[in-house]
């Protein structure tokens, strides 16, 4: 099956709408889905940017909030609820998505806390949020908060987040496909899964 | 039948990728488009950028260009060109195309500027540029050129400018439904037609 990668960061809200929705288009595709969390602060510091630009410009920051409305209306999501403050920290919740993606988990635990951020407001960095999360993905929370302090999965995290960069990653989300084309945002979902079924017939 | 205003700006790459299939995607919505152009500059330096984000981020530019050549390939529209300089001064043909929105040429005359410039590359400042646009929409050049110079159609692009900022419009295109809403992108059209067909069947 061709594959595809998600990266993804927790903070943001496009990430979100489409963590929500890839797996159920990439069934319908024919493709699998490689999810892969990064951090997007230092890519943001990179450029210039010390907050997400939808602080540094608020005209811009209000039309998000009418946009995720109507989406969220318009797919079933709950209510979209902006958490305070925005963006959140997104650290923790990359360190365990990191372990989750290996152990097959990710998606699942993603999800729930994509959820209870976008769609109840909860704290992203707040340690019973994260343990929810991950018994909402079937997991034992306990040894999982422990492992996700150490230094390995400290260093995984910078590392994969320094594979963004370099693969040219300046938003998320973004679609990565085998043959290295990038398509930047949920509004890219279904070009990037069409190229990438498209791409595996050709070869 | 139900309306929607649709604003954009010459210089606009995503203007293009709108203007080239916005008719025939409201005709199949039942809806009929006001073409409203005008211009960003005074509204981007209002933000603070003195020149298109896609200059000031060049890792979105560049990101820009792929986007672009591949939803010009999908839309069987020409090879995609990025005119010399990038962004165009977009003075003048905002001017006719203001005429033309009065006078019924308007949409004729915008495509096949967007056409000319990010099809083939042609400076979009160019008289001989305008002037063939012009034709394409079958009016007589000399007098629409000279009517674009006149005083009160410098003032009715300034007070059209001054009104897509007073609506909160930041970007380019961006579509403003009867009821007040406000889509932005080229990503956004079909949504934006399918809310105003909606909103005229509820009242």
């Amino acid at each position: 099956m061709p594959k595809v990668q998600f990266w993804y960061e927790f903070a943001s809200t496009y990430s979100y709408l489409a963590a929500m929705r890839i797996e159920a288009l990439a069934k319908a595709a024919g493709v699998a889905v490689e999810w892969k969390p990064f951090l997007l602060g230092p890519i943001f510091r990179a450029q210039g940017w010390e907050n997400s630009p939808f602080n540094l410009y608020p005209v811009k920051g209000r039309y998000m909030l009418r946009d995720l409305a109507r989406i969220c209306a318009e797919r079933g999501l709950p209510p979209f609820r902006l958490p305070e403050p925005f963006p959140q920290n997104s650290l923790y919740a990359a360190r365990l998505a990191l372990i989750g993606a290996e152990e097959g988990w990710g998606p699942d635990f993603a999800r729930a806390l994509f959820q209870r951020q976008f769609g109840e407001g909860a704290v992203l960095a707040n340690k019973a949020v994260l343990e929810d999360a991950l018994r909402a993905a079937g997991q034992d929370a306990g040894p999982q908060m422990q492992r996700a302090e150490t230094q390995e999965i400290k260093e995984r995290l910078k590392a994969q987040t320094a594979e963004a960069q370099a693969l040219g990653i300046f938003g998320a989300p973004t679609l990565i496909t085998q043959d290295g084309e990038l398509f930047w945002g949920d509004d890219r979902l279904e070009q990037a899964l069409a190229w990438t079924a498209k791409s595996a017939v050709k070869q």
